[in-house]
């Protein structure tokens, strides 16, 4: 049996890779036990590929008011609306792991109103969807809603480019048709002995 | 009379920001005669800015099959369907100018179809947009049929990752309400003696 | 911990119901191991619920064309465009038991075009979610385009009125609010030793 | 000049029909004076016509909050948004009837918030249209605008439930091309002397 | 009991209108039996009646290709789409008349693909309401594949402008809540012995 | 170089036109400098000419509590809407002129939220966008919005009426490809010295 195509574009192979590209790959690796197949498929643009990491993690890892298990919920709720499968089974894997919540990414990725999660987390969602799906209509009052919740400007910003960003992400991955690992469904779902 | 508000963040004094990030803000303003407020603004976040320069460079500055023209028609056609105010302006002024042409850019950010544009450009400008509004119904088709007008798999990749990563932009512009300077609503509309 | 409820309505409790209802409720225990909420949720009414499964094994259960893996394909892949928890979650489980993959149902669930199924079956989801979403623009064409793909009338039929019965399932389950078990999100994952 | 045919698969003939629902049959017909052709189109799958009308009945013959005009606005309001011409021209004779007003029906298949209706049916078709349409976005703030007008939770389980059967009958009409009986367009138009 | 309200605007008096406009009123009266009420509650606006109807003449009471009974389709469908009450009960009626059909405006109304129409008929309905909803998308396409039905381009100038004046009158409709006389329900529905 | 065609059906010269037809065209060449595409491709049907000019004028020219520049922001919204490159390219024009503001056209074509006008004027383009797109919503409570602002009812017919009938000449301008005369670009956009 063939391992199904990863992309519509050429793969990389490791040892033809810029050594920063590499070592970053080989990093995620001995975290992840795998190489996501966004890092192998987005190498075939080793320019892109540095500025696509460059932003996600500004995004991602940076301090902030949002926790990590939040910034994966923005980032499933508006691929789920994306149709992306990738991020959606990679980042609800993610999800899962930050939240130790086996259950909440499949419920974000469905419809976040029927997630268990807070209010103050429905409405970050609410808006993260306005971002994603009709950002020309984002107005003052979007904001006094989430200052009412506790979200500073800051957190706003945050939630939105994130939005922003894997709206990016979302249109790559179904343009190059970006294949999820089969390690990603299962991952986060099993609770650990 | 104020000057009316570029962003509804805070937008950093130039004295106040990293050295590479002045630098880059000169270079621009030495060969536009003032600085975008694209560069303004989004220096609020020095992380996010230099990423977001460093994709956009990948992406506009390259070699490949498509003229820089052609790229700044995908980013207005693309600007147009999303309303961002700051992008149809500000590259509406951009495709102008590599266009040497004073009409274009008020054509495609209306529609397309009806611009001074060929076929092929017609043809790509329509996939631009299915990437930019419904990603998830890319199909082998629409490689076919971009093939058919000569297009190559990279331009293809060229042409889907520019409407993915302005898909990022216009948000980013919409969230944070970003102003275009008045210079780019006039720029390339009156040919040079 | 309290348990999160199951429906906004009140769900009787086992030894409240009709027999027939309690009959099958034990029936479908003995072999799932555990009663799926849809069985619980809408024995709140009878009437309906007698209704509901008649309809459900009518067009689950019968012979013909379509495989049992494929009737719950166009039950995930509807739902997913309905963004129905309940059914994404309860009916992903059983698609992956019945197609013995683990992954399928994650992807028909996003983007039935990215999944690892053939191109006979995404022609039978593309119908099924016309059906889902824009019926009335049914035609002939349709019919053809799956006659070409070896599809009957009666299998087109027994497509589109899974796709209909859906329409009405999923709604049922975003008016109460329907809770998928917990048992589902991880059924049909893990290979069997 | 041949009837033009009432459904796009076979309809059985009276003598063939299981007992059960040739008698149904005979038993419209003996009241309504014809047949009306939901009954001869679905008969093609004696199950599914049980389960069909074991629903309908359960739903609309229920008692309840509702009147039985009110249910039929119900009907043809979601029926005229999904564009089904079945139930608009059958259940909007009904509602001329049960409603004893020749006006009302094709107020409401055109829009109901132009009908002669009272604010509470408004609200009711407001919410029916909801679940009709856009069901996954059904939140709390619907159950209490619906019970501000005086609507009980199981009032609202019955709006929403006729909503989603007839979200199946109007696919199911569009799939087979179900033809109106003649004699629908008439009903209730003539006030009786 | 209270006449229903005709207009959210005032209705002037037969007798306080210009000469002109009474003159007219008095003329469809004499031929129809009564005032339709376009004629009553357009007349709030002198100078915009006498161009609305010179418009509606221009269209609808020239010679050309299309029968009179194609025209009032053409209205009647893009009204169905437009959900306005008015238009689809007013030109229902004369649909009805013209095509001496009294089954035909309630399924062009519902749903054109449904119609008792020929081929030819529904490619007319179909650019209309392409026309209607998407101008934007028309294309050379659009012209060829009526070209293809036998029609001159003058025919299409014809359709087109009847949908576009429609628009207009569409939402002049729903602007000013017009209620269609209670005569035209029934109109043309019962034949004359 | 052969100048683009103005439209898609044959364009009249100014020699074969009726003299009232002519003399307006005249009369607006003597005040703009050229005559509007609008008035050469329309006269291809005299009476459809004369019926959209008196409309447009009875709107468009007449007292009442919308400056002209207020009537154009409706227009340009409204046609940006619609994706009608004819009237925001023309109206762009009219606009910029009406209101001394170069800069005011390209902010309302692309999003008015983001406009440099007030919140009077705002709501004003809101209703104006709703009777465009979806004008069978209109409630009591859009009328209410209104007045809060300050607007009386004779200005909601405006607002209306406007939306309404450039939902017409957009629709045209879309069907025979209205080409904006090259002069309008440039328009309103250099301070005259």
């Amino acid at each position: 049996m063939i391992a199904p195509s990863i992309s519509r574009y050429p793969v990389p192979k490791l040892e033809e890779l810029p050594e920063d590209i590499r070592a970053r790959m080989l990093e995620v690796q001995e975290k992840a036990g795998f190489i996501p197949n966004v890092f192998l498929t987005l190498a075939h643009r080793p320019d892109e590929f540095r500025a696509f990491f460059a932003y996600h993690d500004a995004l991602m890892l940076k301090e902030g008011g949002l926790t990590k298990a939040e910034r994966e919920m923005i980032v499933v709720a508006t691929s789920g609306a994306n149709d992306c499968l990738y991020c959606i089974v990679a980042h609800g894997a993610i999800l899962r792991v930050y939240a130790k919540n086996p259950l909440v990414a499949d419920q974000v990725a469905a419809n976040y109103r029927k997630a268990d999660i807070g209010d103050r987390q429905k409405a970050m969602l609410e808006f993260a969807l306005k971002v994603a799906l009709r950002s020309s209509e984002v107005i003052d009052a979007d904001y006094e809603k989430l200052a009412a919740h506790g979200f500073s400007d800051e957190d706003i910003w945050d939630i939105g480019a994130i939005a922003a960003f894997f709206a990016l992400s979302n249109r790559m991955a179904n343009l190059i048709s970006m294949r999820p690992n089969d390690e990603f469904y299962l991952l986060g779902r099993v609770p650990k002995k």
